[in-house]
């Protein structure tokens, strides 16, 4: 941690604030520049970031060395982290996760046809939304565990591991006992106490990007929940906010070699969330995999004009099996592993 | 609703589109210019939101005529809300709201000790975060229950109605029993479990704006608690993320006019969280009041050094007062109720 | 400067950054942490920014201690600047500023009619576009050479400064001609041959903040007049991009005194182009005005419905009047100039 | 255009803005809805933009139903437009463009040098930079002439188009007597008078994104130059500014598909501006190829150490050529068409 002085700082001032450091309980070194002094403060850094220095009289600023994250950092454990979701599934370490779906659980016989589809065209996790967190009180919130258990039969009808989202601290329980992952989305990337709550089942977890949270804030979150013991976490990159209305969020995708950087956790992305807009879903998809995403997690739905959430996003069964093809070609290229389709 | 067709929509998918509108229950109206061909939709604006539309083939874009907000907004209710939040203080209509305290609550002595302090100064609701939602896993995340006692004694010892931060459903029971009025903090504003619970109750809530969200998200989530049944909710407007890292968050201040516009709810500015720099928060308070805010709510630490959260942007008990005192004179120019301070 | 080094960077990697440093002719101290490195450069900050550092192996980041403007900096100049603008009229060490005016010179009767009008109602300076930059090469692009002279007869007739915007150096020495103040436009603030331009006449210069610049990226804009010769520079924040469209653009007014505590040069707020709303310019102008503003720029048209560019925007005659008196109001409450009406 | 009248419009609002709409010689027809009155305006979409309909009573909100570009769009031309640069080097329709060379030209032998090896891996034009805009006045501002005659003989001698950046109209004379394309970069993308200046020249442009225009933004400053007669523009998606900083920018890939559906102008992709992050160049560059872009633009450096101007962000010769032979194979799975190497 170092500690930049005002220009004006006094001698008292400095004298105060290496006594304030002292008194905290680290060392330091103070260093005489031509227009600056600087204070390098030393010590365990995440004592020192908790540290309120910046309120000391004479400080301009505080700049930090370290990154804040240890467990989910690549510094802890240099080489990818590679999951087994059940099933004979794997994420991670070339390993590519295909996720597909509908948003929401609607039904059992069309849940089980969009399945079969997506199953067929390659996809090895099935989706699908019981719990939908809705801008408006008044839109569809999902039909609640009869959906869970919906999407169970059907995941085991067709031996897919299954994911799907929980949005409460008190539903944890509950979709545990018919999910395989737990999503964890956007809106609730910050929900410190469902990150615990996950955190202490055994469970993988399937974290997404918040609409204004950065590579950073993400991997904090993913912190969360490896601190509560629980090590299988997957990030998903699904767009940030931005000023360009043309698409629904702003699909990051230099986040993908970004976080591979920063973190040892597999990483993928969800087009369909990011764009909204099943025109770009296709180029967004390849280009994830170009990127060096673990997987793709697309919506898909077999007649989106009837959908009873977000239909307009949804690829067509056969515009998924063709965007799954050419995924396929492009990570064979790059040198990853592809689930073959049943 | 109006749907505006693609340059090469087909006369066959403009009948299959009319057809759809009708089985949907909604009636229509077909409009040709010169280059594109409209379809209005008529009927419940809610249903209408809740239809994939969109996904009709040869449709190029949905646009919506009504806000999507019902009992938060303006039209629902002319004339502004005012509400009584206990121990004589009242917000709207011209009654400013002064919340003062320090970020966490850290012990009782050092409580009272500000709580006295901003009392005197002229706060008349006091704040202080008994759960705190902290980025980082490693740091302090507050005094919990007994946290809520000291600051309810101290509420009561000093006759000031209190307010704390809920983040979880499952405490909104327990918070509710020392607090005279929820927070729901930024990262929860689309925590729709928590809306809902905390809609439930009778207590007033003060919703914080999402780093992300729009005025219009902002209202949506109102209108969560409201549809819940809790009537009593207090916008709050706390900076949005922004490229400019000079300040902590950007300080939306339009968005006080622009929600009054909207909505009959009061709202209220924190340029604490907004800016998070001591040398920028009297100038937005300021602000706040000439852009016409129903109150301001500010960090107050009689010892920023050794605050265990957020010291570094926290007034001083004296610098409060000042601005008080000049809040309170403008508030007077621009026909505002003033409380006295005590 | 201060170097950190990556946690795997070699003694031959220190030992080759150091000889790179020193080769470029700046001083050096190692400064050995628990997890990291660390290496400060001593010597002149600006040739010290410009040396590629970050590109010699090992180095993982180069943190900057010093601000990279100098001329325009607190540091340089402690005192608030005050310019005199020709006319008696003054801007700064709180003399405001009230510029008004239409979007475009349409032709001299209109021109005169509103310039009449907002000289009644106080403003100070008379503005109007000659050259418009429109996103559109098919809208309305001024009147040109014609409507500068339009423009300085206007502001002859009634003793008012006016200012005018330059969008191209080849223009500069036409525009001088007939202007008072240069304005250049948010478009424009980083067109820097235009900025050595403007900065080698001597007139004053009215700098729009540009749609992502930061008020650092504004403040070594004005650097570039300055260090041009030019030292009567007047900032104006006017709103950036923002996911939330309910306005047109992001007012952030933390740039006032943000922009004060770094710079002497004074800060005016454009609340027109900032919101595009004329319901929200009252109240945006009072909160410049009491965040510490130096003046408010205002488009003003007596028929909006009929002008020729943002007519929307504009406030009338009448509404402005009632503006400028309670901003006259407020600024006095807070110890400011401020002009007579004439 | 739509009209959306307010809740509270009268009879007698209405009729005056049927009047008005009249005068400006539009058709309309009133369509009066459940909760809203519309107002649906026919005519020439161009002037229809820039009446000022917004500012007259009773109306709340104005909908366009049309893009505002034109001679760009895709419906004024079908397929894909294919350039022809010089030198047998074809951009668009599927032939990639790769740009690679130093950010600015810093001597004769250094570009030589560089420019032998970007050839050898593959690139097929040179760039570098004789004018820069920098954010400082202080920094290197370039070699101007004597830099652009480099070029030429650089680009000549090793049969090589070049490209270089114009900042001002008064320059583009100087610099199409050296150069075979334009850069217009992301600071001038707005720029209106130098977009006009270049539209009239019979070079290509290199059309670069500015940091907060959006896709529609970027496609307007084509028209310009489109419509000054110069039908060779090339865009280019270089980041735009986000909260993000752990990036330069934040690269838009879905920009590539998005722009491609409205337009039939190529695109490619600068992640070296982008990301800043040599790190992250080759995994954003693959990215780019699979979402569709038409080439990529690469910073290269034999001595990144050693660059006068954004050395760290520069990628090694040897890298570049790893990068240009896993391009090739992706666009060769894909079914592009790619530039031997010599």
């Amino acid at each position: 941690m170092i500690i930049v002085l005002k220009p004006d700082c006094t001698e008292t001032q400095l004298s105060h604030l290496c006594d304030k450091v002292r008194e905290m309980g680290f060392n330091y070194e103070v260093s005489r520049g031509v227009k600056r002094t600087l204070v390098g403060v030393i010590g365990e850094e995440d004592r020192l970031r908790n540290a309120p220095l910046r309120a000391i009289p004479g400080v301009e600023d505080v700049m930090s060395v370290l990154k804040p994250f240890k467990l989910a950092s690549r510094e802890f454990k240099s080489e990818d982290s590679v999951f087994d979701l059940g099933r004979g599934v794997k994420v991670g370490g070339g390993n590519l996760l295909l996720i597909a779906g509908p948003c929401a659980i609607e039904g059992e016989d069309i849940l089980l046809e969009i399945a079969k589809a997506v199953r067929a065209a390659g996809a090895n996790v099935l989706r699908g939304g019981a719990f939908k967190p809705r801008t408006s009180p008044y839109s569809f919130q999902g039909m609640g565990e009869e959906g869970l258990k919906i999407l169970r039969r059907v995941g085991d009808e067709l031996h897919m591991p299954v994911v799907t989202e929980v949005m409460d601290p008190r539903q944890v329980e509950l979709v545990s006992r018919y999910t395989d992952m737990f999503q964890i989305g956007a809106r609730n990337m910050q929900n410190f106490n469902l990150l615990n709550e996950v955190g202490q089942t055994k469970q993988p977890v399937l974290l997404k990007r918040g609409m204004s949270a950065s590579v950073e804030d993400l991997l904090m979150s993913a912190e969360y929940i490896l601190a509560s013991g629980n090590q299988r976490v997957i990030l998903c990159e699904r767009g940030i906010r931005s000023f360009d209305k043309s698409t629904r969020n702003l699909l990051d995708l230099a986040a993908v070699p970004n976080a591979k950087g920063l973190s040892h956790l597999p990483i993928i992305v969800d087009p369909s969330h990011a764009t909204g807009r099943p025109d770009l879903i296709p180029a967004m998809s390849y280009a994830s995999i170009a990127a060096g995403a673990d997987g793709v997690h697309i919506e898909v739905h077999s007649c989106p004009e009837k959908a009873m959430s977000d239909g307009p996003q949804a690829l067509l069964p056969e515009q998924y099996s063709d965007v799954v093809q050419k995924m396929r070609e492009l990570a064979k290229l790059l040198g990853r592993e592809v689930p073959q389709p049943v």
